[in-house]
């Protein structure tokens, strides 16, 4: 077996083992290698394989790739965007993380990697020369849920020799991802290391939970999907709101509080926000929405006395993708909100429902959040 | 293709839509799933493969798994001695990774899942109803390689509300491992969140940092290996213990100061300790050694003053499998500690050069570090 043999050999070597141990192993192979004109080749091995091809978010469809007289298929591609993109290979039909790259995406389900294009100016998701802060892994109790959950916070650079308290944005992931997602996809610690650093965001904790709230079978209608919204309402409002208040210098003040999040985690950050106005002042959707019968159901007051909701909220932030597929449902949502007089900001970018935009969206608003 | 329909179909759920959206999606696969006679069922969807096998680290050899009519492979092993495992599918020849299981064993080459068969007890690796203490991701400058790197650094509980200094282990992974390893796989936090409150370990503050200093093909030789722990040790004491003693409140007591590793990292443990006994009191090896020739070449003043290096040395601790493809070199090593003389601690165990020894090891010498 491939991984067996690879890891064999690698403990050999990396034992100091002699010359004699390493000669039946074939050099590891290199993948992806990006190239100066950003094109990219991307390499696997897989001698028995019918087919390989290339998924990619940079991609309008698979590309099949190339097998060598070594058992080693590749593919070059581009002249690839500059950004930081989720992709796999298909191996006769089985969608595969790519073995020689350490960089994976965090998922309950799909196993993809990442591959990052530079730029000719260092991209807002990349490691810089700036002050960085840090994140944590934390165990939490949920009472909600009966057992310890983990979460991610970042502090902002500083943070440990300060004494200050500091606003704080809960920032929710999508569908089947972890809460490592906003950080490893996300990058949220860098882009928000190098806002600070440009003096374009006010420095902030950022709080990622393990927003998925479904087990099994998700929720097939958007009322039973509110009730699942609701559960992670309390997970976050009763459980995780005083673990970090207890363990982290955050400010109380709902004007210094943030709540956002993609897809299903923008659903959550919406319904959060709006169930608890009193306690968030920021509210970030980015590729998601509510739909008009959830709000009527649950929000029928924040809807009724939109002047009393727009005193309250200091932001409300939509964004959403031409081609995302859930464009129609967020354009809906947006003019559910004006019908309603509820004052938001809304951004349509190009793209669809990624990660690309995901970033996007986030560092629009971190540099409004805590503005005014 | 699979990882993309079923994220699009998860987003779909996860965001709200009717049930018309998700009757085209076949039920999530639940893999493992562990029985309470800790038999476990793999399942993998691989309509279009040939032959798909597990390969697992409770097994001696890989298993054939059983194709279904709906396209799904699966099989039932066990009953499995309780234990944290790596496995993998094995697809028509390719190591792949559990799509269903977001636990992942972080590499830089292959890619494995991870499955916990747990026992009467809780295992002590386990997440227990106990203080815990939290992990936190750094990124310090390193001059030595030029580049920013990662760094994960386990604190105690209550480490934040506190003032005192701690003792530092600086526990190095293996192989194509990244600073993770010991974190994800190795579980060390969990395993002393639980010694400590068992009062069989002292709080301590635990630095993982990203120790393959190999790029490419790595060193053919135990001399040329011995040169690339030479980076290691240079990054090790240059760039991180400093980043380290500014950042956390650690102690510059060389008697508070511990070294250990696996594997490669076992292997740079010792070649380190060895080389800063002004700095290092505690050293252990698991699943490691380091060759005569090394010793000699670089360590000649320690072996011939065995007395001082004895008096320097509060603990030499070295582990290994019966069954480990290094056990003879390590044997080799314990050997010639003792023909010069040099005092060290050796357990052997059953198994191999697998992390399950790995965490053995840790656990076992946490209750001995810092101890006297």
């Amino acid at each position: 077996m491939k991984a067996s043999l690879l890891r064999i050999a690698a403990c050999l070597i990396g034992a100091g083992l002699t010359v004699v141990a390493q000669t039946n192993r074939p050099a590891p192979l290199q993948s992806p290698v990006i190239h100066p004109d950003r094109t990219v080749t991307f390499s696997v091995r897989a001698p028995n394989a019918r087919k390989v091809e290339l998924s990619a978010q940079f991609l309008a469809a698979n590309q099949a790739l190339t097998l060598d007289t070594n058992g080693v298929w590749s593919i070059t591609v581009g002249p690839v965007e500059p950004n930081l993109y989720p992709y796999n290979f298909v191996i006769d039909g089985i969608g595969v993380a790519d073995s020689a790259n350490a960089d994976l995406f965090p998922n309950e389900r799909f196993k993809q990697s990442l591959v990052d294009i530079p730029g000719a100016t260092p991209s807002l998701h990349s490691i810089q020369d700036v002050p960085h802060g840090t994140l944590t892994y934390a165990f939490y109790p949920s009472k909600t849920l009966g057992r310890t959950r983990p979460l991610i916070v970042y502090t902002p650079p500083g943070y440990h020799r300060g004494t200050e308290d500091h606003p704080v944005l809960y920032l929710v992931s999508g569908t089947t991802d972890t809460e490592e997602t906003w950080f490893k996809v996300g990058r949220a610690n860098f882009i928000l290391d190098n806002l600070i650093a440009q003096k374009r965001a006010v420095p902030m904790v950022v709080v990622m939970p393990y927003g998925n709230m479904m087990r099994g079978t998700p929720p097939p209608t958007s009322l039973q999907a509110a009730e699942m919204y609701r559960v992670f309402n309390d997970e976050l409002t009763l459980d995780i709101l005083p673990y970090v208040e207890a363990n982290y210098r955050v400010s109380r003040d709902r004007e210094q509080r943030a709540i956002a999040g993609f897809s299903r985690g923008g659903g959550q950050s919406l319904f959060t926000g709006f169930n608890n106005l009193d306690q968030f002042a920021w509210i970030g959707s980015y590729s998601a929405y509510l739909t008009p019968e959830v709000f009527d159901k649950y929000f029928a007051a924040v809807a009724a006395d939109s002047n009393a909701t727009n005193r309250k909220l200091k932001l409300l932030w939509l964004g959403v993708g031409r081609t995302d597929f859930l464009y129609k449902q967020a354009v809906e949502f947006d003019e559910y909100l004006k019908g309603k007089s509820i004052a938001h900001l809304s951004l349509v970018t190009d793209g669809g429902h990624t990660w690309m935009n995901a970033r996007h969206y986030l560092a629009e608003t971190l540099q409004l959040y805590f503005r005014k």
